[in-house]
């Protein structure tokens, strides 16, 4: 059965990276109707879906319309988890786009949620191709014993980036700014190949005003399985870089999203190519999964905080000078 | 006036790279005596630098012989302050390999020598061309305002390694094993790049037996410019790297030690080939120098201990779960 959906926010996320995504699910889903801080922006986005696109003036009004049987957050980060038990007050199931919220603290009373309906944090590089397989080379001994990794990002976001001229983002009410606005993708990809970070300890500088917090961070990581890394970023750089390699003992990998590929250099060097999966669909896809009552376990609120936890305890670190296990932020909330 | 050397150590360090560098100096320096703890190595040694070598079968025996005018100290990192205050009573001059000690506790009362005759603490990094012309095109602006460094360094040393296989090396008494044995070069190259380092804090991991003392370490460090970095070592990967990179606002910049090349990618790529400097020959001619009476400035022991406080503020760091000031162990010690 096709599922009705509105959509709260019409920004970046839901125009680009979301609409484009549905029109390919259409099987699965309709745009039926829309909500906007900004009612001009909303309508705007109901002409570019096209057909009956019903706008809405609050997402309370339309989480109470029986016309709409799910919705679609992505809005502000402060906001969503407000939205979220919204939604789950009124009975309707949600996807809502990462990071889960502005803070671990803020994110903690979603683990208590009233009312059963399903809440799925959108992670579009947890449905990605490259990370599973990498995992499974991994546990196949392709590099030996993996001792260390090194994830090196640097951004090449000016003052007229797109995203650097969302007024939220620039006096951000979310940890870290873009920090953990895009950091949260990294560690979910990091988990997925590696697994769960244990401590963080780093440094963080605010070195360019228009990014609106921490455009610099050097975040050293240990992991469940014994492996120790480091993760940087530099918002702002000149050129862009996404570089996440692991050494091991026979071989170093080279994990690469954007060409889907993975890369050993081992005794033999080897290139396997990997389905370049959209992870936008494949979210949609699992959310529409989990609605028609199948398990959660990629969308769930608790990965999403580890995700979140993770960055924040770099964050955490750079500020108390001292390492700071992912779990005691849970803990102390 | 040509000095009459006596080199004290007849393992890789003496034979493999003093004595190649010591041929090409033949105008500045003869080797005329040598001593090592096995006998049947130092006259080994003698017979490859040929013509009249005296085997001493003491160190003290040396530095009291009228014959040797100075010496070259490279033997196990331990015996370093020792061997360099005999030296100094002796009134001889010194040029002693790095580290300058087992550990900075070690290395302080060398700050406190008796005498006056020069001590010179050869790093070979300091004396390559390739650092000290990145420092001038950073200067330069050249990438826009540095704002992060990286430095990766996989080493593919093997159990049949031949440092692998030195005694002193399989169970070390100076701090991290080969991660301060081959850290002071990196310190000493990234100070000279971008200056002095003011706290470091990492991880480590021993994971591989046969290397003796911890092999991967990842350390974040913040420079006295601000600039924040990580410098991540893993010794027993399966292939090496050594790729120290700074992002700029305007830039990244690849420092390529043994290419000796600058490449800067900015609105320009750019590939500036640096005259490839042998450091030990530099190191020799800056030492015969300073015996000549110049002042010495690449080759103090203030010098080669803060390369040593640097790596081993990062292995305390990592055992006490703390950020570590550099010269807070200069202080404690």
């Amino acid at each position: 059965m096709k599922i009705n959906l509105g959509v709260v926010g019409a920004g970046i996320a839901s125009r680009e990276l979301h609409l484009p995504a549905l029109r390919k699910l259409s099987d699965l889903f309709t745009v039926v109707a829309v909500n906007s801080r900004t009612r001009k922006k909303a309508e705007e986005f109901a002409g570019i879906v096209g057909g009956d696109v019903r706008v809405f003036d609050s997402y309370e009004e339309m989480l109470s319309s029986d016309s709409v049987d799910a919705v679609v957050l992505a809005v502000p980060i402060s906001l969503n988890p407000k939205m979220i038990i919204a939604a789950r007050r009124a009975n309707k199931p949600v996807i809502c786009e990462k990071p889960v919220a502005a803070s671990v603290k803020e994110a903690v009373p979603l683990l208590r949620l009233p009312g059963s309906s399903p809440v799925y944090i959108a992670e579009n590089y947890r449905h990605i191709e490259v990370y599973e397989k990498a995992a499974e080379l991994l546990k196949e001994g392709r590099i030996g014993i993996p001792l260390a990794f090194s994830w090196l990002k640097w951004v090449d976001f000016g003052q007229d980036n797109k995203y650097v001229q969302t007024k939220w983002r620039q006096t951000p009410e979310h940890v870290g700014g873009f920090i953990s606005d895009g950091g949260v993708h990294d560690v979910a990809a990091l988990r997925k190949t590696l697994g769960d970070v244990e401590e963080v300890s780093g440094f963080t500088k605010k070195s360019l005003d228009y990014l609106g917090a921490e455009n610099c961070v050097v975040f050293n990581m240990t992991l469940e399985n014994g492996v120790i890394g480091n993760y940087s970023v530099v918002y702002g750089a000149a050129s862009p870089l996404n570089r996440f390699e692991i050494v091991g003992t026979d071989g170093l990998m080279l994990v690469d999203k954007d060409g889907a590929t993975i890369e050993i250099f081992a005794a033999d060097r080897e290139k396997i190519f990997v389905n370049k999966t959209d992870g936008f669909i494949e979210e949609f896809r699992d959310f529409y999964n989990v609605v028609e009552g199948e398990k959660n376990s990629l969308g769930t609120v608790g990965e999403a905080l580890l995700d979140l936890a993770t960055i924040e305890a770099g964050l955490v670190s750079a500020v108390e000078k001292r390492v700071v296990a992912v779990d005691s932020l849970l803990e102390e909330s």
